[in-house]
């Protein structure tokens, strides 16, 4: 059995693209895709499990632990479900595709060609399905992930709770122009207090806050153990909440004046669109989406210790059900028979926000993108737009080539600009043999 | 807002009924069921609650929060999903009763009579459902459980557990007169290692543990602790598992000469299970009952640190589910048109076991019934048989009446004896009404 630990097999492929990572980046080596494998590894298995095989709260977002972790969030963090409702699963017909899997492409930043199948690989994929035109015409799934199996999302829910927040503007229970503090006084002496409604939902909120993975001092830290995502060292004397650390966060900067990928700015969105409603974001998740949806399963979201969902990047769904949310964007909100998103709502997604401020974010990989109600929207001949979370997780949805891909992933690391050279290129590649055959 | 702490109110009934408990019994005064109604109290309301009403790891099983906390343990602890799986839901007729509030009964030990729905109260019942002949008769949801909603089984998932146990006997997979050690080598040094499956499953075993929740030095509370239901005290040096716990249990007395109702007894039976099976006990709830059962939601399993489910009482699910699986048994194992559970594995669990072992344990409130594949059975003459949890969890089969009852419940103290009065003649009532006016 491989020990990820002694073996040092360096991730050639990764490596080569972290040259193109938009800021310097040099990765460490890491076991590649199958010798990371949580069950090759043999993680979890066993009554009980051996010592060295424990994934639990300490160790759980580490690598190669964190490849068995995303698809149990839920047996090792407090949850609430989000329950699918009682009515019946909404079909996707099948019609699989024989020709994606030896489809090249080239990576982002490389001359070498790589197959669609050597992809998946190279980021780690957990699983992943292709719809055209509605159509299930590819699903793979690896390691610890199957069909009926629930992963995080990460950063996916903030285009769920970006989508509910524009909803809730659609229907006027939020004024876009109107302060955070007028709807959640606790953070008015916070760096968030002046800033509107549409700044938090199109982040370009100036607060001081780093989401830089790489250094141990970025504000992300206390954010997470805050919420009880990560462990607190002995000592700890941050905030114990999610809450309790957004009110401590400062200004920074200028509201309005550049897109600041933060991920607090979802937290307040919650904080906002729970006060405004009287719900929790799982029970608005459940009840506005999850239920309509057709769904195969019950998603979750995970929780701090007072009971706060975390809206950065707490929810965990089933692959095929976050593809039947895709679908639903692909066709303005309507599927399962029913107008489950507002027409308006996805069309203010899909027109994106200012292209001008996003660029100053400097994201080399996403070139003349924006981000707009959470969403990130890439303003090509295409009208692509996309829901990504950290480690590979994405929603992508490609209007003209009427495609919707669902993938769930483990790259060793956070960053998904050393994934993405791999991946959009890749799904570029399918949405034109899509189009190109149908 | 009634104040928990404050409100001095006293439990009369339960007082009274205290005195007809088998071992003397003091209670505390509590707030009655209205009072410490969760939604009342306003517990986990607000984003986030205000601090006074946060119900964490650290007070969920405290009362009031416990009334709270038994409708939503995954919100605070780490569980897995047994998944209800992909069939359809099995319906179950309604065919209402409007008789049966109104029913009275004597409670045992008292002659003041006492009404079926008075005995709702009294029992602090969060929801009941009644069916006869598989036709749901009554349901009744209070505080914070309802339909849609998972409840705390406590010590029915031990039947659960036990009824697994007896269907791999039933297939040969365990011998139920080999020892323990045979399958789980590590317990061979313990007081469980020359026991044999049968008096594992049958609860004779001659161990030293108490399960005494009055006593503070009572080994349920390390036994807690290592599976981390119990928050550990600052310096706790005991398990941190719960299988590192049964390795400690010492033992007391012969095994096989007596019931003794001892809840580690039903985490070495899943020990054993999983060990044989190469499942763990999740998934073999999912697998062999609930992904047959039709249940309309996907259930959950409580776990310790290092991932094993909590076979003694972790188990959770909705209480229409519970019923269906009370009806499976009163149906010899045959519901939603299959056999789930062999007709065998319920003719064993309904013949019982010694009732002269089981009278040596001394409950005066279920005289002439014993124990059996970790079913209570009642050889009365309607041929009762019961799962049976703490602060009041049942799933009650009469078999002569075509009824089951299941019921959750967040009775404030952890004895059923003081539940039993004002429960078991209340059932007897009901089975007697359907049964004369059918």
């Amino acid at each position: 059995m491989a020990n990820p630990t002694s073996k040092k097999s360096v991730l050639l492929t990764a490596c080569l693209l972290a040259m193109s990572a938009p800021t310097a980046m040099a990765l460490p080596a890491f076991p590649d895709a199958h010798a990371s494998d949580p069950v090759v590894l043999g993680l979890m298995q066993g009554f009980p499990p051996a010592p060295d095989k424990v994934v639990n709260f300490s160790n759980y977002l580490q690598f190669p632990q964190l490849r068995w972790a995303f698809s149990h969030a839920r047996e090792i963090l407090p949850t609430a479900n989000v329950a699918r409702g009682e009515g019946p699963v909404a079909p996707l017909l099948r019609a699989e595709r024989k020709d994606i899997d030896s489809l090249t492409f080239l990576p982002l930043g490389s001359d070498q060609p790589m197959t669609w199948e050597q992809s998946l690989a190279a980021n780690y994929t957990d699983g992943i399905v292709i719809l055209h035109r509605g159509k299930l015409v590819y699903e793979r799934y690896f390691g610890a992930l199957d069909a009926q199996g629930q992963h995080m999302a990460m950063s996916v829910t903030k285009s769920f709770v970006g989508t509910l927040g524009a909803m809730l503007v659609d229907e006027g229970v939020l004024d876009p122009q109107a302060s955070v503090s007028h709807y959640v006084p606790e953070l008015k002496d916070s760096g968030f207090g002046n800033a509107t409604v549409r700044q938090i939902l199109d982040m370009t909120t100036g607060i001081r806050y780093s989401e830089n993975y790489a250094d141990p001092k970025a504000e992300i830290w206390e954010y997470a153990r805050s919420g009880h995502i990560l462990p607190r060292p002995q000592g700890y004397d941050g905030a114990t909440s999610l809450y309790a650390f957004l009110q401590k966060v400062q200004p920074e900067g200028q509201h309005g004046q550049a897109f600041a990928y933060k991920t607090v700015n979802s937290d307040v969105l919650a904080w906002i669109v729970q006060r405004a409603t009287g719900q929790s974001v799982a029970e608005l998740l459940q009840t506005r989406i999850w239920n309509k949806l057709g769904a195969e399963q019950s998603a979750y979201l995970i929780l701090d210790e007072v009971g706060t969902g975390f809206a950065g990047g707490g929810f965990n769904a089933g692959l095929r059900d976050m593809a039947r949310f895709g679908e639903t964007m692909r066709l303005n909100g309507r599927f399962n028979g029913q107008q489950i998103i507002p027409e308006a709502v996805v069309a203010d997604i899909r027109k994106g926000a200012s292209q001008a401020d996003f660029a100053k974010a400097g994201y080399q990989t996403l070139p003349n993108w924006s981000y707009r109600d959470m969403w990130w929207v890439s303003h090509n001949a295409h009208g692509v737009f996309a829901a990504r979370g950290i480690h590979g997780q994405t929603i992508y949805v490609d209007p003209r080539a009427e495609m919707v891909i669902a993938r769930f992933a483990s790259f060793p690391v956070a960053a998904n600009a050393v994934i993405d050279p791999t991946s959009l290129p890749a799904y570029a590649a399918v949405a034109k043999l899509l189009m190109d055959t149908p």
